[in-house]
């Protein structure tokens, strides 16, 4: 049985008192949407829903929820791919949509002020007319920034610039206990205590609830180029990644891609990529303020590739092109999804040195496990995306062939000196597989803190490493 | 009465069994040096003095000082500013310099694995000449790596690059019980579970004692040119700053510097430096991989300097000249240092475009409080240092003036939306400000952080905001 309370009608009185009628959602007016997240295996329902508006509103649930012992999930988009956002104990969910306002954009400081439920694809939309840069590139656009604060989101630009850790300059979160708190600021250095504020980023909800960032911005790069380069192998355009890094050229991107992924996604998109002669590509961006760096940059690139017998260099330096490109990157979750009946995923993290270890790994699983597994990810920063696909398996078989593939693709990446997740966070689905990645005096101080912040632990109850 | 244990002659026969004898300093044996830090007001001796050779003696020490209840003090080339490697409540200290090694370094990754005890100078001079880049600059270069990861060490290039923190990929560390936690590590990405390893950087030592870190580096930018640009005051100077990071251009370093401070600097060094004609100055560096984009990036922000009033616009593209400039700016707090008795410093940070109203009303204070003031700083990161002299002041006038200057100018930090400290932590001296600054709250949060990791309070106490 659950150690939460079930809501009554009682609480709902208690509920309205807080926050509007008309922005909770109750019974069946809770939309199936809020029942799971982009890849939910098991759905569950929230007592209710709140759409919050401030700050202030949900430091009166917390307050509340605290009092009564209630499980509280945060929401942003759904868009997450771990269960994170997943009511497991039912009780509160409060939905950040409504949050959607940016607050500030101050230009002496180049940081931005915003609300959690603002929308990535908003913040380029928002700042990048103004010259300016946010430089986190997760896949997913359509996500809060919450969420992506929430997961510490990385994206294609890491490489380069990052993740989104490195442009989170402060906070103000909400307490269990319903106290507000400013952490971190506009400022650039901070030695002043404990840093709550990176605590908070990847915690997934469960130390506190996010109401407001500020982002660190750059000026906006003026000009950048894509290459689209062919391999003959897989092994040999990931084998080159390491050399490019070697070689003190820093691009922005550095993305592998397979022919199978490309065929899944034109017939996804309707259109078709520029080349798809190859069974392998590397493609790569190169940002900067003058075409002669980034020519200078990409040239030195090219000339690796070729000497480790890329079949060609496709130079992509106008925008429709590149665009092209990138669009068909940016579908490819979409397609393998559509390509198939139910799928998972690992997102693990290898050292940059052992991504072709690990994708041989992966491949050599389908045969091993007689199921499909479709593969792409971030070559430059060892960020893997692996799918294993249902197709027409039962229900029970799928189940099995699942949890082997999974055991053993996170045991290999663990022997790799690797990480369960690079960017999409640990939610329900990987805790097992973090759980046995950790040391258990880590888990131990993991605890200790959880408890710090969340006495009663209502904040996201029985994620990431909690029972 | 301090709730630790005073070392024995039993205590130290046990930690021989741990360390060998000739690596432990105990009574008599234990010079002057180890009771205070570069700025200790209240110096104050270990009982014992280890000096580590490797994480199994720490953990070993520390597992027997957590079952004595045996307080433990990091130290590690003793240049800190507040007192956080004094040993105030006696116990042992364990001393990291022995520990100097570079581990690893892997091009592959562009990382460098090394050892606590490495000093800053030696980073520059392993990393460069193999075409590497270790960014975080602070001020003083013999400082250890352990140091400048538990203080989040800032310096000039933050600017551009960031912080120490931003540098750090992953650490290992040994916790209070003896336990040897590995956190992080060579992936660039990790969103799994929660960020330990950011919580031990910046925490002074409280949380857990630091055995290893692996390193980001960087290619090394293969061009840089430093600007000098006097302007008639040094409002004009400081008010330039917000107008150069809105123009998009983006310097390595922007410091602000004052005739007076200069001129304790030329008598210092005995040398003379480029140009003292005027009150106030700029200086900038810019750094790149070619001539034409940083001079692009700087005849830009010269133009801003001369429309602001600039004097003049000095540039130093050749490694002598911004050698002699760099080197001035180097021996700013030895040349104060040198001008005066005894001193006291101020490390707050404030927004970049709140810089000029601290520093005015650092300035305003030498009038109503009586007493010398001199102040130079990361004008482009906001983060001032502010040195307060007590030349020919008695212990009790100078105790008395120096409290209540230092109360002011926090409570103006404080107002301006400033942080304690920007770079040099809080060790013992800014703890009553830190305690101000911080709702209690999130005190209360760090206290439960601190009993997380180190359950029986051994780990360096009563710093940061610990009583």
């Amino acid at each position: 049985m659950s150690e939460y309370k079930k809501l009554t009608e009682q609480d709902l009185a208690a509920i309205e008192k807080i926050v509007p009628r008309e922005r909770i959602l109750w019974a069946n007016e809770i939309n199936e949407e809020y029942s799971h997240d982009e890849l939910t295996a098991t759905p569950s329902y929230p007592d209710l829903v709140v759409r919050a508006t401030s700050a202030e509103e949900i430091s009166g649930v917390l307050k509340y929820a605290n009092q009564e012992k209630i499980a509280v999930t945060p929401r942003g988009a759904g868009t997450g791919l771990v269960g994170a956002s997943v009511a497991v104990e039912h009780g509160i969910m409060i939905d950040t949509t409504l949050m959607n306002h940016f607050l500030e954009l101050d230009e002496e400081n180049l940081t931005l002020t915003l609300e959690p439920g603002v929308l990535l694809m908003e913040i380029y939309q928002y700042v990048e007319p103004k010259g300016l840069f946010y430089p986190p590139d997760p896949g997913e656009k359509t996500a809060t920034i919450g969420g992506n604060i929430s997961t510490n989101a990385g994206g294609m630009r890491a490489v380069k610039y990052g993740v989104t850790r490195d442009f989170v300059r402060g906070l103000e979160v909400v307490l269990a206990d319903g106290t507000i708190l400013e952490l971190g600021g506009k400022s650039v250095k901070n030695s002043s205590g404990y840093d709550l504020k990176d605590m908070i980023i990847g915690s997934e909800g469960t130390l506190a609830f996010i109401t407001k960032a500020i982002l660190k911005l750059l000026p906006l790069p003026q000009k950048n180029v894509s290459l689209l380069v062919p391999f003959p192998s897989l092994a040999q355009a990931i084998g080159t990644v390491p050399l490019i890094v070697k070689s003190k050229a820093i691009p922005t991107a550095i993305e592998f891609m397979e022919r199978e992924v490309i065929m899944d996604s034109e017939k996804f998109l309707g259109s078709s990529f520029p080349d798809n002669s190859a069974d392998a590509y590397l493609l790569l961006k190169f940002d900067g303020n003058s075409t002669k760096e980034i020519e200078e940059a990409y040239d030195g690139v090219a000339q690796i590739c070729l000497e480790q017998g890329a079949l060609d260099v496709l130079i992509a330096d106008t925008d429709e092109r590149a665009d092209a490109i990138w669009k068909t990157r940016g579908s490819f979750l979409q397609a393998i999804s559509g390509s198939t009946t139910q799928m998972d995923e690992v997102d693990a993290c290898v050292p940059r040195s052992k991504v072709n270890e690990f994708v041989e790994f992966v491949h050599s699983l389908q045969d091993e496990m007689h199921v499909r597994i479709k593969c792409f990810g971030h070559a430059g920063d060892g960020n893997l995306h692996v799918y294993i696909l249902r197709d027409d398996l039962d229900e029970q078989a799928w189940g099995k062939v699942l949890l082997a593939t999974m055991d053993k693709m996170y045991a290999k990446a663990r022997d790799l000196g690797g990480k369960v997740s690079g960017e999409h966070g640990i939610g329900l689905a990987k805790k097992p597989y973090l759980k046995e990645d950790l040391d258990p005096a880590a888990i131990k101080v993991m605890q200790g803190i959880k408890k710090a912040f969340d006495p009663n632990n209502i904040l996201n109850p029985r994620k990431v490493c909690f029972d």
